[in-house]
């Protein structure tokens, strides 16, 4: 059995492993002083050309999301985000647990625009009666996106632009960050991202981690109090260097991205396979997601040997249904689905 | 100048005044613990034939829906309402700020259906990572509407029972509910009322009061320890007898529903004069809020005398603009505006 | 029989419902967006000798004190102030409901030191784990304090300047403030106040409104976007006038300061009816609330027809009560007061 | 260079990253929905002889703490602890920032009674005025506490039986229960815990996992829905599995256990090491945390080779310091600490 249920059935690189047992048993103080995370952050730094951007490790995403949203917004501030943000659809509700309401986009492949952004923010403080709304505070952004789509350069140099305009601190998500930069269709780099948004994560629970994000803040202003952010959260991990050492191996030889590449490229022979046997995609998804609209009855089939996850009912008989690779993805695997794949065909 | 921008640019009915003027150095205990605000409750309890229910007074709209929602929910829980709700449009996210998500469904001109709900909770129920999202934990409605239509008896008697099906106890703002009640189209008495929903609230600020809600709890498992939740969310007016002695002259010889009846015949009136001047109407409202699309420019003559409010624009040159009449309207200001209207014209 | 259990007993002056009556039937806008608003505002800019400040008006206390604390406070931080604070005591934890810890200092006869203060922040900025624990972001001080008791020019002056010094904000709770300002003790003066602290409010519902309370910021930087606190906390009045009107009878012809001295100098007379009888007081209170230490058997007696309010035991027989005058207590009242003392000790 | 800070300097057990790699690149489905985590489930339920406790796995002490105390409280109640307990004053607020006060007791060597639960939740109860208070809602207990004590059998005993007269769910943080429950003081067992509890966890951090607790719920009424609770506290770790492996480690062959009795044993030599050079304990600790009050110049000289913890100033002079082992402590270790405070003696 195969599962391709997401990108995270697997635990972590060896190299992260061998570099935990290497280390088991020396001391270190806790909370993140530690310096294996002092080491991290000088490779994240560099590897983002901010070297003075602050760099926090959090261990999972939900969490992360939480902590910054919550460092940004003042109690009646709200966050912009495309309706099928992770954090309006699968967080059972933490950012409103804080106090803060979503506000939700209509996407387009999971991605907002700059002209979205200018029109709610301008809608809201064009209103006489605006202090009886909640008043947009920030930008939530995933990169890829739940669909696995990418902003380009230039769709996100206007995010950046029309934010910083307004006033607005943009937020990236980048919890498949290594899928994103790697896909063949991206034209934006971690130092563009640096430059460009406020403050953004390095997911690393599905790209090569047991568990960890590593935040980046590079718009200063954001960054006084945060560690006081990520202990009231729960996020600050009492053995913190296991972030440290983890993101040390990640960014040591370029491992992080080239996990990246290989998922990407499991992924898009997986869109082909699909494509391929006459399957429509939900979208041009360019990293390690895939969305086929398959027969139900065609995937219970399929499921037998290769399980995909359910992620949106079409019609009563049609479902989108989502096939991930991940770093641990092995070619041999994507063979087996293509094979099961035409299998069903004949 | 006539205003017809809301139902609370007025004081109050003389009554009260006069009741205020009666007790003023009355010397009573606080916080709702004293005799006007205990026959108060008896009023209320026999004009809703619910001499079991629980009456509790608080001061403002917002304050109510807050401190009813916040008693009811479990923090991973969110409230089911029409996305043109109160709560979900002009509370200043206040629903948010006590840790719950809003979970809007689209309304039909205001009103949400048993089938949406049913279908909302449903979904949630089937889902097999439930846990990540949001549970739906109890549905909002208003009535009327804030778009001025009303639930019929059989559209209510529906929500009603999929709610106890399902288990999601039915809260209703009736900041209106007067104007509701009153209407010539309404087939919804207030012993309905508290014979199908969970807890509603008796608006005072909008009809006659100089403000007040008088909170109706007939579902018990609601009431316990509602006290502290008044008291946590700022609620609970020292000088309580001020709320009970406004109900009192209220529900004292069918003045609230008189009132009511006023309001929504001078209502009728303008949704006459605007309709017979050619003017299209946002949708069919039976109660005392009016929606009229106008040419901006027409509007802006209009309001040199008649002042409606802004409440949607729908193109370059149109928007929807409010007329509100109140409890305090005069026949007289009709009149002016219906000469106003039909001046335009010529 | 005569209540003494607060201040909060009877309605209002009577020339506030004159005013209320007399404007009854005007039309204003709503929100605090009206002409008595505004007048009320000015009155109390003059009054407090600070042009710019700026004036908002709530319904209630708890409400006050939660939108202002919450309006500054970041999420890890909380509030210090005395363990027998109103906001530590008797708020049903409004103020934790926002999110925020209150750090209780221990009190002396009800006040907080400058001294307390500064030792309390520098512990906190010295601690090396001090993300750990919750920072210290702003000074409440009640003034009257909750046990009657005054802060001197010199106290407020040195308190004003330690938190200046480090950055905090004062925040001043003046639920019965003008019982403060005309103590014949008393050597602060309203100016005095606008001049030291950051923002405090002017208490209404306990001195001669029927509710009401006057938010006065004068530290700019505290200002913004404080209309969305207010709504978001529910404390938005839809007839806001009613505010604007209670608070320009109260800043008219020095009312408010009548008023409390009215109370004042009815409740030293109380304290040498308790005094003369042998009884001792909590402490030396020199505005309107009066605690005198009475054998439990006494009090039950006395209160048959003067009825005080249980404030703490003391030991098996004996316990604190709180006999409280105002600005409708009669000296008709105290006669019978000091009557029935008299007759419990023969 | 030792490190006695802290009772997390080190990795984890070596047979857990063993663990760890022989299932690295095995797929499971995530969030706790895998093979290792139900027979880690069954292995605890065993050893604490409940066989139908529901038992789930969190991150980190500070998320569980907030989690279960979400989990049980509504929002105007508060939880009583000691003042010393973890949740009053080293997790920056987290539980106020859900919503509720911490209702702290004057600690005996970081201990609460039952008395003192009873006196409190009556006073509460028969205050007439009780919903202007925060109403009790659970007890917090840690064992063995911040201070090292253990709670005794008889102790628990009542604490249990009031906490169950009076219908509060009783909780207790066991972040470094292993250590408790191995001290040669002690004559509490692991089913004695799950048999008086509502709810505790069991701390795999600080004895011998990387990080994760495990969080037992034998009271039936507070399981329903918890693990929508861990997903919105951002507790839900992707890779769940993390957990079970470890648990399952820790609870094979008595692991847990061991590892518990190796700490307290050189914890006692630590204790009798400082208190035979002749210096003081803040109190006797029977667990792996040992306070000493040492001359402050004698601490400067010891942590050049032995480095502690302050943990709190006594006078101009002297402080606590906190002495530490873990499962991870070696005996060489201590004969090096016990030479290095011989060597000053000398």
């Amino acid at each position: 059995m195969d599962l391709f249920i997401c990108d995270y059935a697997e635990g972590c690189h060896p190299s992260i492993l061998e570099a935990l047992s290497a280390s088991n048993l020396d001391q270190t103080h806790g909370y993140g002083m530690d310096p294996h995370c002092a080491r991290a952050r000088t490779l994240i730094q560099d590897a983002c050309a901010a070297p003075h951007a602050a760099v926090h490790f959090l261990v999972s995403g939900t969490q992360t999301n939480t902590t910054v949203i919550a460092s940004i917004l003042r109690p009646y501030q709200g966050v912009l985000c495309a309706d099928t943000g992770h954090i309006n659809c699968h967080e059972t509700g933490a950012i409103e647990a804080t106090g803060h309401k979503v506000l939700p986009l209509p996407a387009s492949d999971g991605k907002i625009s700059a002209a979205q952004v200018r029109q709610a923010v301008c809608a809201h403080r064009s209103d006489h009666a605006r202090e009886h709304t909640v008043q947009p505070g920030m930008v939530y952004i995933s990169h890829p996106t739940e669909q696995g789509t990418l902003y380009s350069l230039e769709e996100l140099t206007e995010l950046s632009a029309v934010c910083h305009e307004l006033g607005l601190p943009l937020f990236v998500d980048g919890a498949r960050l290594g899928y994103g930069l790697m896909s063949r269709q991206s034209d934006v780099t971690l130092p563009d991202l640096a430059r460009l948004v406020d403050v953004f994560y390095i997911g690393g629970t599905k790209v090569g981690a047991l568990f960890g994000e590593a935040v980046v803040i590079t718009n200063p202003a954001l960054e006084p109090d945060f560690r006081y952010f990520i202990k009231q959260n729960g996020g600050m991990l009492a053995k913190g260097r296991l972030l440290g050492i983890q993101f040390e191996c990640l960014f040591t030889d370029q491992l992080y991205f080239r996990l990246g590449r290989h998922a990407d490229a499991l992924a898009e022979r997986i869109r082909d396979i699909f494509t391929q046997a006459g399957y429509p995609m939900l979208c041009d998804s360019p990293t390690n997601q895939q969305f086929p609209i398959l027969p139900d009855a065609v995937y219970e089939q399929l499921r037998q040997t290769c399980e995909g996850e359910l992620w949106a009912p079409v019609d009563g008989s049609h479902s989108v249904y989502r096939f991930c690779t991940s770093w641990a993805t092995t070619s041999a695997a994507v063979d087996r689905l293509e094979a099961a794949v035409k299998a069903l065909q004949s």
